[in-house]
């Protein structure tokens, strides 16, 4: 057992975070507060990214701070997951780093894909641009309708037809379609109900100008609209694009969305544990520069065993999400099945206790925009959703650890 | 013990479900997205007050249904805390009805004050406007820069000068401040620092329009600005009123803010307790009308045990506030102190609890504004700051019961 | 709404507590260890009842304080519910007390049922000597071979052959077998597989000396054999009795369960809370009277926020078990059932917490014998399972919360 | 970062576990039972250790798995906590593992001390016999009149008397003085109350056999003497031992308590997680085999949810377990103060709340002696108190962490 990271992750964690001091964190609070100013009410036809953060990109990639989660070392750092995540971490503290290092989601997510399945032509299209952090794009999955955690529930379809794939449907939550830059997203939908019940799913790259396209509008999580990124309902009415643009064929939307999803939980998971330090770090320096009672607050009641509670619930977070990601790499998703679903439960709910215990010492100013706590809990609380809730990552885990029970579940006929 | 309602408290309780179920529920939406969309970003200048409010509130008076909450037999309903706490629980179940039957915070408890201790002159002023729903009012006693759960740390000044009082200092929080017929506040405000500690602060009527009274801003609770009541940031700057504004004399402050204390805790509560019932509501025809896995959500996982887990938090929430209303009733608000902070953490506590289940069931549509669950998270995390954090009301209430321990307590040399 | 206990049950309350503080608690201690020295590792025939037992029931039942328990005004008080509830928690604060007045379970219990539902003959040979405290009793309900929370399980029999009664089956859990007083038992058997689900059980009284009748082995909690009431698993082989030992008669099993089913829970759910509140109070004392790193242990750490917290668990499940009773009391224990799952939940969790961290307050000295916290802890984990776990009752209370949903529930085949 | 275990620890992983399932897991109940059958009310003199034990220490120490804790290579296994620290999780899982395979606590802790800080008589006399399994110690620092948490209120005393020690005072929590083989003790007591903070106590070795050493009383835990090992009252009247019983000489004390701490709370945290994951196989196992309502439990109400949360708590106590073992061996005990701190909070919680649920899902056999579920969860609340109560290490966790904020901290004024 060795717990150290690799020299060169370690060195990479030493140049991203002087990055993030020297660079990002200046210029952070400003960016934001212009992005915010120009919701304009979920109007994303008028957002606008900061001219800040293209220079900052630039400034990036120059430094070779670009693309580090991509596992090709040729296109990206070529780190594992477990390399990675830490990176990932230092970037959670904040809301903009991620895009400036190229290591936004759900770009991260839609780049493995194509970098895994997709074919030359749709490298070409797609993927190049997406590196070169020129496009953005989305993934909609999710469905208004429906409970979309069940899979199976899945209503819009994508149906073959000649040379071409027709598409049709509901989607929402298709995060970043807000995003100026955004040009593709990949629609995941029903293809033969009648096939294998892993085979029945199709993914397909679909230009946002595609006809039959229609953003209907941008949804706020907890008031904000997490401008310029964005959280879209989009309906799809007989888009048609070519065959071409299936990512692997027919019927592969199942496979892709299996090997999608560890890493893309990992560094979830990982940017969570980020954010949840910095919202430690607010709590103790509010805690310890106001006064009641004659005392800094956090030498009153049980504001010290809290900071003890919130230190221990973060080290073990972040302790499981390397074990899981480790796992990731040298066994494979199937193995770490509990790994990936337990840190989609601890993570977010980390992330949640500390900045809601870091509102309480900030008083009135922890609910206002004067701090970046409620928008730290509105991202704890969107992570307690997106890609399961909670209870069905529960559910997962129960099932793994009965399966152990090979003989006995037979016998009491459980699912497992 | 008897734990029925008096008869007349029934039938009121009767008659305002009636009225929130045929007149408020039915435009309540309307009202709401309509105040929403005209946010405007905070500029609280355009903030304005839909049609139908004025309309409801004429028909809430014209049934009987307007005051109630005023213990005077003639200007209001005569009630009793614990007879009223039954109606503000209903209240609580609309964000809308509180204004409509002229029982919203923070005037109501501003009407007390005027109602217990204001001249003659005062109450003809102000008192009678209010009650009669032409104006509204605010409360000015937390600051930004001081942690205000200690009042010893107020810094805003109301100091004598001659026949006047001349008023500095910054406040916030001041809640109703944006309402377009907001009048006036009550400034909370150090007038002697030599006095004896519970006669250093006094209580002035400020009108709005005083030359030197400058809203600075409103503030955000969770991204959303509660319009058009609003949250503000309030600046005093050599504001100058007549003498005759006092409210009881000078150094009167501390008197008059502990009187004002428990009946208001006790709305607050019961409307929370209100709007957990509410949310528990949305969660119940959520989960059943929702489908995964084959089944109604409510029918997986822990679901089930989940809604006891709420029914029973909701009802000894419930419980407890009717019995701090009925010990201050019959024995005052002093007797009453640990269950008055008691109420004050559980019942926001609860509400959150019960959201943040209803949350996790609606799934990503809970996040949005599609339903009220993420406002009524805000209620719920403002309830937990607003009048002192959880921590300062655990705080009293080891007080008291340390104080139980007298000689021990007293060879501890602990502060009980 | 009046939360004052009438003048009657406020004179019973000063006069209860008196006696516990004079005559009880000073022989209190030197009894239990006495008991305890002599549970000869679990061997029942060797149990002796401590003579200050009986000098101090004869007290009890000359100062009034006897068989307070039984609604009935002349074999008993003739309280009600709710106004022998605080009565109830006062004898929950000592393990003595309950015995001294005549109000231990099961035999409560078990008068209760004679007095409701026995022949006059059953009556004078069973109720009358449990009046007089001449007598134990135990109940033979819980089995264990089987899962007992569900009532169909029971595998016991009890079986009409002519006048006589056939009784096999093996019971466990049954408490108070072990008292050197104990006669009879309470048996719930199967007497009709095919009758109406409601109609198929039978409640026989059987002499503990009855042929057949074996006492296997008594059954420690928390390794302490509870003596000399003990819990015994008792074996029943081919026992027969005449039919006039039927309580009600055939078939009757389940409609007197029921109708004991409330006021034993109240009472159960009232003892803890009184057991809760001396936990607290040991609690304070220890903390108040050790000290570390130069202070008495309560002012370190979070130890007054855990006061508050105590405090207002305690409260809360006072005020709901008290609303049960008045429930019960006034429309029955069907209209109930909300309110006594939700106690039975509530009130043995909150004596665990208490327990729980009066322990840790205590150091070592808590886990031992010095001090009466891992008995009370032990009370605790028995009332989470007697009477139906914690989940059973969640189950309950979800059901009744669903069935307000009717047409929701009914469209969504969901079981209400 | 690489999460396998060595290839040697894989092997001895295995070993160990081979040699648990096939020579101690089908003795083992018979073995606890005699032991606890021959209790004799805490009257230790009477303790006998079940021949099968000596047995299988003969059979443990040939087939090589011996001494495993000690990281001496000759002596021991010259294993490093992170490699020794999955076989305790292994031992863990069973009351009689650790002695079968010497590495008994307070052995280990005391064999390390003698191996570190011995002198080579002090080695001939006490480290060989027990290596070799002969004899068994105990530990002599808690003391019952004062909080031990806080070292500086120690009483006790061992004060230099020419050639000799001479030793007073009152200590108990001895574990293991109760076996019939402990000979001696290691005593700390206060030396020189004028001399540095960290230079004011010593360790003696005190022959159980001398003069003015008496075994007052064994403690029983939740009622259970944990024969024969026992937890001892010892007082200590006017013993005198040569001075070269002292331990590294006068004064050293709280340096040696200081190196014993690490490696013995890996130890006992490592124990607790394998005892936590016997009893979440014991709730499954129960939980799959019990059916009630037509299911088997584990199938209703949230019961496959409470599963996977404790495989996550015990998943992510073990890696912060190993994670603090690992520091030690790389950077040292001070640079894992807070690791060490947050294992001794979360593995004894993790343990009590696996077993509370356990307990749960087993009914009334839960409570009994017919499942090792009471054992294991008076293991959990000893090691909840032993080496610090939970509260002090959170103390210490805070302390550690405030002292990131170096600058902030002396502005406040806080200890850090």
């Amino acid at each position: 057992m060795e717990f150290a990271h690799s020299p060169r992750t370690q060195d990479l964690i030493k140049r991203v975070r002087q990055f993030m001091r020297e660079r990002i964190a200046p210029v952070e609070a400003e960016v934001l507060q212009a992005q915010r100013a120009a919701a304009h009410g979920g109007d994303w036809t008028r957002w606008q990214i900061a001219p800040a953060v293209e220079t900052l990109k630039a400034e990036a990639r120059a430094a070779g701070l670009w693309n580090l989660f991509l596992p090709d070392a040729e296109l990206g750092a070529g780190l594992s997951n477990v390399e990675y995540a830490p990176l990932a971490e230092e970037m959670g503290r904040s809301f903009l780093a991620p895009e400036i290092f190229n290591c936004n989601a759900p770009d991260t997510g839609n780049m493995e894909v194509l970098w895994k399945y997709g074919s030359d032509e749709q490298k070409a299209r797609w993927l190049t641009p997406l590196l070169n952090g020129e496009i953005r794009s989305a993934f909609c999955m999710t469905e208004p309708d429906v409970a979309s955690s069940d899979a199976t529930n899945m209503q819009a379809t994508a149906v073959l037809d000649g040379d071409e794939v027709v598409i049709n449907g509901k989607k929402w939550w298709s995060t970043g379609i807000g995003h100026p830059n955004c040009r593709f997203v990949i629609f995941m939908g029903l293809s033969d109900p009648e096939a294998n019940r892993h085979q029945q799913h199709s993914m397909v790259l679909v230009p946002l100008d595609a006809p039959g396209v229609t953003i209907q509008r941008m949804l706020p999580v907890f008031s904000e609209y997490d401008e310029p990124y964005g959280h879209g309902e989009v309906h799809f009415d007989n888009v048609r694009v070519p065959k071409s643009n299936l990512i692997k064929g027919i019927g592969k939307g199942f496979e892709i969305a299996q090997g999608r999803l560890g890493p893309g939980r990992i560094h979830h998971c990982m940017r969570c544990i980020g954010a949840a330090e910095r919202a430690l770090e607010l709590l103790i320096e509010r805690g310890l520069t106001r006064v009641a009672f004659g005392k800094p607050l956090l030498q009153l009641g049980g504001n010290r065993e809290r900071i003890a509670d919130l230190r221990i619930a973060i080290d073990q977070a972040r302790l499981l999400t390397l074990f899981a990601a480790w796992k990731v790499d040298k066994i494979g998703v199937h193995a770490a099945l509990t790994e990936i679903s337990a840190i989609k439960v601890v993570a977010p709910n980390v992330l949640e206790q500390v900045v809601s215990e870091a509102i309480q010492i900030h008083g009135g100013a922890g609910l206002s925009n004067d701090f970046p706590l409620t928008a730290l809990y509105a991202t704890a609380r969107v992570l307690r959703l997106a890609d399961g809730p909670d209870a069905v990552h529960r559910g997962m885990i129960a099932r793994v650890e009965l399966g152990k029970f090979g003989s006995l579940v037979k016998q009491a006929g459980v699912r497992a």
